[in-house]
């Protein structure tokens, strides 16, 4: 099995994908898969899926295919959400609300354990036991809890100062919905959401 | 100049990445960029920058950089963004709603012009200009107006037959935040959001 640092994360940005794939046959009661049924659900080609896991060992035999419950447990495993991490989500606008609020984290390894805002109008406010927190109470919390992963839900021009905070308190992985690149120390990832650009990624295709 | 098919789709996916910055400097006032700049600020490097741009002409000189109104225009003419699209959102829901209202459209090339569900609890709701619409006439607001991209925040379960609907209709582009790979035509698009992706995507390199 290869170090993390040998593994493209293009591949391990794949493996969610692959995740995500054997749940939904899980679902469907299927008890046996393929690098070809999967790449053909997917849009991957077999070669690829097949090439990607391979990084990480042995999971099917040639012509025998993968056990999908086996292979499920062993990405869930590399991926480490075997377990259930806590977030945050910064932010208590629409879009923050409809984030901490989205059913789908906890069944694939997260819990919004907390929602925060420096508006006075909107701390207090929200369903039972996800309140809005005032963002002055944010550095301890994460220090106490040992919050690795917060959500960034807030205007583009406070998510810089917003993250600084987080990385300072503990947070090591962001997933930013603010239409802005953020600058961080290298120990910290950062992935981001942001429909335009994924809607501009488009339009270049269309006639 | 490159046609459309020489160009690899990563080159493309990073081209909203530097309009966003250059819409910033904008904004910021600041009239001069250049491939080192917009690399320091993107975590990218200024050569994969200048070969980017490169497909699509001569952006800027050795040793002068970009004008960067002038490159904001060429990226917005590149991406057709220096338009606006229609843009549909199929789902009411809580995330639907805060897609659908999301104020960081218009400005980057796009309007939310209706919103769908087929919840007769929720037809008919929502704020003035933006009431939410029957499904039943989704297909043929489609043809009627030349939609050609939706945004798809439904239930798993439901999104691939919405999606077919869609593309029957017209629809070339599809952003999707279900949690299920789509399968469409060719000559279709999609752009996937789902955040649970991105977060297994660094819980991978947390310790």
């Amino acid at each position: 099995m290869a170090s993390i640092s040998d593994i493209p994360d293009i591949v391990i940005g794949r493996l969610p994908i692959y995740l995500r794939a054997l749940n939904l046959l899980v679902q469907q009661g299927q008890e046996i898969t393929s690098s070809h049924e999967l790449g053909q659900r997917l849009g991957i080609s077999s070669a690829q899926i097949r090439k990607d896991l391979s990084h990480f060992g042995e999971f099917g035999k040639q012509g025998t295919g993968y056990q999908v419950r086996h292979l499920q447990a062993q990405l869930k495993q590399i991926l480490q959400v075997n377990r259930e991490w806590p977030v945050i989500v910064v932010g208590a606008g629409d879009l923050g609300r409809a984030i901490a609020h989205y059913g789908g984290f906890i069944e694939r390894g997260f819990r919004v354990v907390a929602m925060f805002d420096n508006d006075p109008t909107k701390i207090g406010t929200g369903k039972s036991g996800l309140k809005v927190m005032d963002s002055a109470h944010m550095s301890s919390f994460i220090q106490e809890r040992g919050i690795k992963i917060a959500m960034i839900a807030i205007p583009a021009a406070h998510a810089q100062s917003v993250c600084d905070t987080l990385v300072k308190a503990g947070v090591r992985a962001v997933l930013n919905y603010a239409p802005i690149t953020l600058t961080v120390p290298e120990y910290v990832r950062v992935q981001y959401i942001d429909p335009v650009t994924h809607l501009q990624r488009m339009t270049y295709y269309l006639k």
